[in-house]
């Protein structure tokens, strides 16, 4: 859903192409979700998927663990409202929005960071082979959107494929997309990989975490913060995967690689 | 201010480099802001220019309007915690933090968009030639922290030279950096420029509005949201600043052109 607008173009040696050239433009949309009739939060977004970046966003913060926790969703597109009604029984943090952790670029999770949950378990390996080849089409994917510069990508993978792909204008966006799709389908996570196109920070590893996911992979540089929460939580991190190298952070032994 | 890890490289060939590389990393810090003793909103940030992140925020949130409003600043370093005591009979919006819009990549602002305030105005005009040279001074300062990956830039400029510069991991926080640094040296913005390197949202454009910033330059793209709201508020939006040509998408009057 992309818009065309006039521009001027202004080249370098002073030539000027003033009549409007159509670009493409990145399209940002409003979304305010409703949990019943309260207003959570609003999230500037790529109008596709809203549903899934609903469902993905109470899911990171904490509020909804399963499918079974939602009882109705509905979204006026239009109005850019979607009101999620959940199940009683639901085991809701209760201080879960009493605070919102403010981020860096990207960032728009509610919640502060927490460590009340277990560590990414897993026995799944991988071989740089494949990263390099679950790259190669996660790459091949995102240039379908490339062309409008600044949009995010993120999948969920087996080692051999993409699973779902999302993409959005931010990157915890592109992420709760695929863990909401995921969550509406009853995809399993466990087990899984995650690639993102962005940074990963401290709230990126706190995100994946929370789906168990024990091997994240991204084409850009962790901070020094999503390193040391990704050693801590058992996460294999992979970062700058890009021009035939990569960077092995944390927890390396699920990494088939061959020692010299 | 960046950390050493050891890291493991891989290359497509096969080949790792097992013995522990040092790579450089981005370093991400935690600031809590309080505002008196009441707990506002914590911010992860590149940890350089806290006190003025801090003044830019309470600004940008229509907070704090001049120097005259702060009374005290207490920077603890060590806990991430800024106090910020201001005075009593400051202008605050009482709405200001009752409702937060959390925002797609590098969002993190506390207050809805909204359009109560005046239109930028100035009879400020930069030529083309202006504009590649201050990009040019712009991405040369940039390039000492791009070794890293991953951070943002921003800065003050009049059509000659830069005036203010800041980098960030996020691209909101590195132009609350450059105007929390103009409000508390009590340097002027009115018929200034500011030039970020990361993606114009209308979150960006609201931000520089209540600076009455005239001209808004972008190494990257807007959104058709950015694009909408720089027209209505007067705002000259120039972006993909990059490869010897620019865009003009709005309010062009104020940058002289050859019209062929």
């Amino acid at each position: 859903m992309l818009d065309n607008v006039p521009i001027i173009r202004i080249y370098k040696d002073g030539k000027a192409k003033s009549k409007s050239i159509n670009d493409r433009i990145v399209a940002e949309h409003a979304l305010t979700i409703k949990l019943g009739k309260k207003e959570l939060v609003t999230l500037l977004c790529s109008p596709e998927k809203l549903e899934y970046l609903a469902i993905g966003f109470l899911c990171s913060e904490g509020l909804i663990k399963g499918k079974e926790d939602l009882k109705e969703i509905v979204l006026d597109e239009n109005q850019g409202v979607i009101e999620i009604a959940i199940t009683d029984n639901t085991s809701i943090t209760k201080d879960g929005a009493s605070k919102r952790l403010i981020g860096s670029s990207g960032s728009r999770g509610i919640s502060p960071p927490s460590l009340d949950y277990h560590k990414a378990e897993s026995t799944l390996t991988i071989t740089p082979v494949e990263i390099f080849s679950l790259i190669e089409e996660f790459v091949h994917r995102s240039e379908v959107f490339a062309a409008t510069g600044g949009v995010h990508s993120a999948a969920l993978c087996d080692t051999q494929h993409i699973l779902v792909f999302s993409e959005d204008i931010g990157r915890h966006n592109a992420i709760d997309k695929v863990f909401g799709e995921c969550l509406f389908k009853a995809l399993p996570t466990d087990d899984h990989i995650v690639i993102t196109s962005g940074r990963v920070s401290s709230e990126i590893v706190n995100k994946v975490v929370k789906r168990n996911i024990p091997i994240l992979i991204s084409k850009s540089a962790p901070t020094n913060r999503g390193i040391e929460l990704a050693a801590d939580l058992g996460i294999t991190l992979i970062g700058f995967v890009r021009g035939g190298r990569m960077n092995l952070y944390t927890n390396t032994k699920r990494v088939l690689y061959h020692k010299p």
